[in-house]
Parts: structure tokens; C-alpha cells; sequence
């Protein structure tokens, strides 16, 4: 079946619009099925790059861009607005859209979709969720025959590259942070990495191409990495683990439990083995077990990729049905081992008094870990208890938060190291 | 938009056709696009199983299951006949075909995909490969918009079993393999699996979905496990190195250069680290870079994922444009490093012989190791020489080989260990 290309229109001309032009101007055989109409960007004279065709109109009117009529626009702009008034605008019109706005769809997915629904046109965003690791067309299509249970995956390149450098250097975190800025891995500002709220965006992207429900950002528990410490990773290997910045969330039927975070993960595990930047990414359903995914998380040519792949996608699929995602509920996660780092002013009695705390609240221990060679005035020690609910755990911390004898707030991490949940 | 459901007639109800039969019945939510209306299966009396609802017509005339006019047909039996001239009668009649039949396709993809398009239906196989990991629509749809370059993988779970046990063990490779065929991991006659028979059916598919190119599996160089030792993972680990199965496909334009045989692999790889049955898939793309794929190869439930997540696919898709794989022209590999293993009666002038013999095709010495504790009439060492060309590696083992200290033939295997290509 012979049919006309699609007429894209990009909006956005950095890193990522820049190597989805560079795509479709190197690649010759796509163009019976994608022709780029236009460019737009803010002061578009200073980015014109004379590698790309002189049909291709460079505007920084987004006006004359919607005026075209685009078959499809590439959203690479960024952030909620006014990216996002441009996606519905778009989607309005009729033109399907392409984004990699995980922020944009972590927000306002619902509404997107449905919109994108009524209007009878697409909204894609492979790109949105670990770069150029094809996940969404594997989840979406590969594994639609199973029942997903769980999806869990390192979804931020900055907190593994700082992460597993300190698993393998026993550096302190402020050292590795302020390297991974100088070498461009981590933002000035590291919070949206370091705290959780790129990874708990891209979670909720993930969990509705799986489970096709929203989570609200929001209500995502999402936990800082700035505590964890090199002893941290010392105790860590004592228990065969590693840590790594994890996002998670699985489902019993009605309820979704999600986490992001740092976590103790086996050393042999597809998350304890991720090194550097890569993204990985661990699926779990009732028939079919567990399916993981492993590639570049980000960069240019990666990610534009996806998009592009997003694109021809467009092309073959003429009567997709269209997507909705409901509310999705988040509860309390289910009981799970923990990982309990206490810095102390050593004295007597300190170990009883929070083995008295824990027990007050049912929960066991499962092993007490004391390396030598640290201070008596800052000394490190963990306790691992057995699988407990977490708001026992966090009424048993209170208690022991009170004592004087911390020198540090104590830290406690989830074990995830059983058969399920794993890496 | 509200369309009927396809009906869906099933072939063959073994391990894989009773667990698609099962994923039907157990998700009701599939029910407004999946309707299951004819299982056939010889001597089916014996088959018929209760949970099937009593709607679903169990038969073991094939011509009445072709009578009803199923949109979809699929094909679980295996095997090139008659599970092929089934297929074909489907597609003549228009029915859409969803395969698990690596055989049938490694032979006859080209004919089926044509004869697919001239009839305006579809022919679907993402069970054929790594059973349920979710290859074909990752890589066919999530990186279309890349240009790839190297497809390269574990794809039989029997060779991984065995070779990964032999290298945690130091077994010999005859008790693994007879291990491997008590617990039903290997067949009676393991010939198909251990040499290469199997993984080459599933690497011409592969290099279908990737390249669009049909490759001839007599064409792709097979070689087999079974001469690998212990003695050679001794070695592979003195050169941080481990020993798989890899079947490989790389391109550099017009030709394709493939493999399927045991090779040096990186310890800390993607290839590595995979133990037991499971399979693992890496794409190596121009723009995308490296994206790894891993699950379980095999196994009704995982399996059946596949199929029925093939079946969703062609009720999303009317206007998909048919697929043709031209032939594709195998070349010579790319110069690679070789590992050669020798077994010698040993005396003195062995070795300076076969470096004579190595030179004279102008090929380097890299490494040569020689671990104590073996006995000298059957003593194994190993040479590793540079990158070389194949034919004067195999010119200089000919030469080598006419030498009368040998106590077993040399091995040569391929090491695998660069940046490119890697695990």
C-alpha cells in the first residue's frame, strides 16, 4: 500500500531535535514515510544548521508551524509550559504528537490521551522513559498477552553513575557529585536527579504503559540518595548487596505500591550488575516472568531514536484503538526486609534500647553488622530486620529517632533482594 | 472505535498451544478482542480439557477448522510439515497466521511474508525467538528509526545450561550434558541444540526483523559445543574471559557476516553473566548504541506471552504494510582475535612449530598460557593471536594440524572481547 509521508514538524532544535533531524536527513529510505516540513525555535536564525534541506522552513513563529497543518509534530522542548500548550494545541488540530516530555506526561497523561482519543489522533512518547531502550513498544505490544505484575527499573543515569562509582571507588557521596557536575552527569542544581523526581516522572509514565493507570507523582513515596554514605556500601557488600537509586511499582489487583529510591539490590542482580549512566529495566508478569531491558537512558542520537521509531510507528497504525488512563491508588507498600543504618556516639546500651524499640512494634532482626575502624564518636552500625509493614517500621524509627545517642538521623533502605521482588 | 473480536483457531495444543488456550481463558479483559473458537490437535479426544469453554470447537479434521474462515490462525505444532502447507492454506485464504515456528521461517520466511502480502494479511512470529522476550516488537518498532548494525545473542537455553554449569563447576562437558537431558533441559539427541542447528533458525530470523534481509541457515558457519573442556574455562577466566554459545549477525553495508558457535566472551558482559536456560539479545544500532533484551527463551507460559501479545497486535493494525526479506549474501567474517586451544603429546619444538606455522599466514601471537597440573601426553595450552582474517587462520590451523603431536584436534573459537563487537 502506497501512501503519502507523514509531515513532521519539530519543535525544539537541541540536542535531541538536532539528532532527530540529523535521522531523517541521513536517512534516505525513511523518506517515502517522513518528510520534515519544519523547524521551529526561539531565535531560529542562530540555530539554522545548513546540513538539513533548504525545503525545510526554519520558523520561530509557532503560528506558521500549527498553520501548516503538520501530520505529526515532535514535541523536544521541554517542561510543562509552553510545551505543553503546544502538545494540546496539536493534538486539538488533529496532528498526532511525539514527545519525550516525561515531566509533561507524568503531569498530564490523562487528560493528554483522551484528548488525543476524541480528536482521533496519537500521542507517543517512547522517548519519555529510558531514552532509547525501546521499552514502551516491548511493554505495550510485546507483553500485552501477560498480566504485568511489577515493574521496576534504574531509570536515572546520574544517581547509578554516582552510585555505583561510589560502590566501586568507596568515595564519599559530596566528591562523586561534584565530579559527576564538572563532567556534565549531574545538573548544577542535582535535586530533580538526587531526590527522586526525575526517575518518580518517568515511574509514572512507565506504570501507565503497563498497567494503564495513573499514579500521581505526587503520591509516589520518593526517597533522597544524598544520605547514603561510603559505610553504606561496606555493609552493603558484607550482605551481598550493592545500592542503587531503584524505581518501583507493582500491583495485587486493585492497589499499586510504588517507591523510588535507594534500595539494597543483590550484587548479581540485572540492577546490582548496572553500571555508569545506563538505564535498566526489570518487568514481571504472571505467564511470561521476568523480561529486563538494558540501554542508554539518554543522549541525543539514543533518544532521538525512540522518536523516531515513534514517528513510523505513525505511519503503520491507522486504527489503534485509543488510551485511556484512570486513576491508578497508591497504597502503603507490602512488608519487606530493611536495611537500618545507625551513626552513633558509642555507650552501652544503645543496641538493646533499639532492639527494645523494634520489638515493641513486632518486628525481628534478622542481622546486627558492626565493621571495625570507624570512630566511638560517629560509628556505624546496621541492623536488618525481616519483613515488616512500613508504618510499623516508621513508629519503631520515631521511638528510636528520640535517644541522644545519634550522631546522624538513622537511615533505612529497602531490601530488595528476595525472589520478589529482584532485579 | 468498537470492532468485532478476532476469531482465533488454534493449531496444535501442546506445552505452547494449551498455555495460549489458558491466557484466553484466565483474562476475560481480552475477550472483546480475542475470541478462541476451534482448537484442532490429533487424536483430540485425548486432549480435550475442561476449563476450555464449551463454545470452543475442539476438532482433528484440519479442513473444518479452515471451513470456519478464522481471522487467525495459530500454528504451535512445529516442524516444517505439515505445520507449513497449514500455514500457507491459512494465508492463501486470507486468514492472518501468528507463529512460533522458528524452522518453517529460518527456511521459508521469504515465500510465507510474500505470499502474506499478496493476500493483504499478515504473518506473526514473536514467539519464534527468545520465546517471551519481547525481541521482535522492540527492535522491528522501537529502534525502526535506528540503522543497525550487529544483532547478536544467547538463543539457546540448553547450550547456556551447559556451558554455564560446566564454567561453575569445572565439570567435563558429557556428565553436564547427560545432567542436562535427565532434567529436561537437553533432548535425547541434543544435535539441534548443542550444534547450532537451533540457534541458527532463530539467528535467520533475527536477521530478518533487524535487516529485512533473509539469510540461508546452510549459509551461516555453525560450529558446535561439543568439543569444548574444562581445561578451556580454565583458560577463558586466566584471560577474564567465559565461554557461551553466541549466534551473531553483523552488517557493513551489502554483506552480513554471521556465526553461531561457542566464543570468548567478556566475564562481566551481558553474555557473561547469563546462567542457565535464560536468553539474551543485544542490538548494537548507529545512533542508538548497545540494548540488551533478556528473559526466558522458552517455556509454555512465556511462550504463549508471545503469541497472544502477536494475536493483540493484528487487532490494532489493518493498514500495516506487508514485509519482504530479500536475500541476503553472507561474507567472511571481519578480522577478529582467535583463541586456539591445543592438546599435544608434549616435547620439545611444539611450540615454536606452530608459531612458524602462524607467522607464515602473517598472523600475531597475543598470549600463550599454560596451566600446571595436566598430564604431558595430553597436555592442553592456548595461544591467542591479534585480529586476524579467517581463511589464514584456518590455512595456518590445516598446516598446524598435519603435525603429529596432537592429542585431540585444535579448537579455535572467536573472541568476542572488544568494544565492538561486545556482550
Amino acid at each position: 500500500m502506497k501512501t503519502k509521508p507523514l509531515r513532521v514538524a519539530l519543535l525544539g532544535f537541541g540536542t535531541v531535535g538536532g539528532s532527530v533531524a540529523r535521522i531523517l536527513v541521513e536517512r534516505p529510505d525513511l523518506a517515502d514515510r517522513l518528510h520534515l516540513t519544519h523547524i521551529f525555535n526561539r531565535g531560529v536564525s542562530r540555530k539554522r544548521a545548513d546540513w538539513v534541506p533548504s525545503s525545510v522552513v526554519w520558523t520561530d513563529s509557532i503560528d506558521e508551524l500549527f498553520a501548516s497543518k503538520p501530520d505529526a509534530v515532535v514535541e523536544v522542548v521541554g517542561g510543562l509550559e509552553p510545551a505543553g500548550a503546544w502538545v494540546r494545541r496539536a493534538l486539538e488540530q488533529g496532528s498526532a504528537v511525539v514527545t519525550a516530555n516525561k515531566m509533561l506526561l507524568a503531569a498530564h497523561a490523562p487528560e493528554l490521551l483522551h484528548l488525543a482519543a476524541t480528536r482521533g489522533t496519537q500521542l507517543r512518547f517512547e522517548a519519555a522513559v529510558a531514552g532509547g531502550v525501546p521499552l514502551i513498544h516491548g511493554v505495550r505490544e510485546g507483553l500485552a498477552g501477560d498480566r504485568l505484575l511489577r515493574v521496576s527499573g534504574i531509570l536515572n543515569g546520574t544517581c547509578n553513575y554516582i552510585l555505583s562509582r561510589m560502590a566501586a571507588s568507596d568515595e564519599a557521596m559530596a566528591g562523586v557529585l561534584a565530579d559527576a557536575q564538572r563532567l556534565g552527569y549531574a545538573e548544577a542544581d542535582p535535586s530533580a536527579d538526587v531526590d527522586g523526581h526525575d526517575a518518580g516522572a518517568k515511574l509514572v509514565v512507565l506504570a501507565g504503559i503497563a498497567f494503564r493507570r495513573h499514579l500521581r507523582l505526587e503520591d509516589i513515596p520518593r526517597q533522597t540518595i544524598r544520605t547514603i554514605s561510603a559505610a553504606d556500601f561496606r555493609y552493603a557488600r558484607r550482605l551481598g548487596c550493592t545500592i542503587r537509586q531503584i524505581a518501583m511499582v507493582e500491583t495485587d489487583g486493585p492497589d499499586f505500591h510504588a517507591f523510588v529510591g535507594p534500595a539494597l539490590v543483590l550484587r548479581g542482580s540485572h540492577f546490582g550488575l548496572n553500571k555508569g549512566a545506563n538505564n535498566v529495566v526489570t518487568i514481571a508478569g504472571h505467564y511470561g516472568g521476568e523480561n529486563s531491558f538494558s540501554g542508554a537512558g539518554a543522549g541525543g542520537p539514543a533518544t532521538a531514536v525512540a522518536v523516531v521509531s515513534d514517528l513510523l510507528s505513525l505511519t503503520q497504525r491507522t486504527h489503534e484503538r485509543g488510551e485511556e488512563w484512570p486513576a491508578g491508588r497508591i497504597a502503603p507498600p507490602p512488608p519487606r526486609p530493611y536495611y537500618l543504618r545507625f551513626v552513633v556516639q558509642d555507650r552501652p546500651g544503645i543496641l538493646s534500647s533499639i532492639a527494645a524499640a523494634l520489638a515493641n512494634q513486632g518486628i525481628n532482626l534478622d542481622a546486627v553488622l558492626q565493621e571495625p575502624g570507624y570512630p566511638k564518636d560517629a560509628l556505624p552500625f546496621v541492623i536488618t530486620v525481616e519483613a515488616c509493614e512500613e508504618p510499623a517500621l516508621r513508629a519503631a524509627l520515631q521511638d528510636i529517632a528520640r535517644s541522644d545517642f545519634h550522631a546522624e538521623p538513622p537511615l533505612a533502605l529497602p531490601m530488595l533482594v528476595g525472589d520478589d521482588p529482584k532485579g
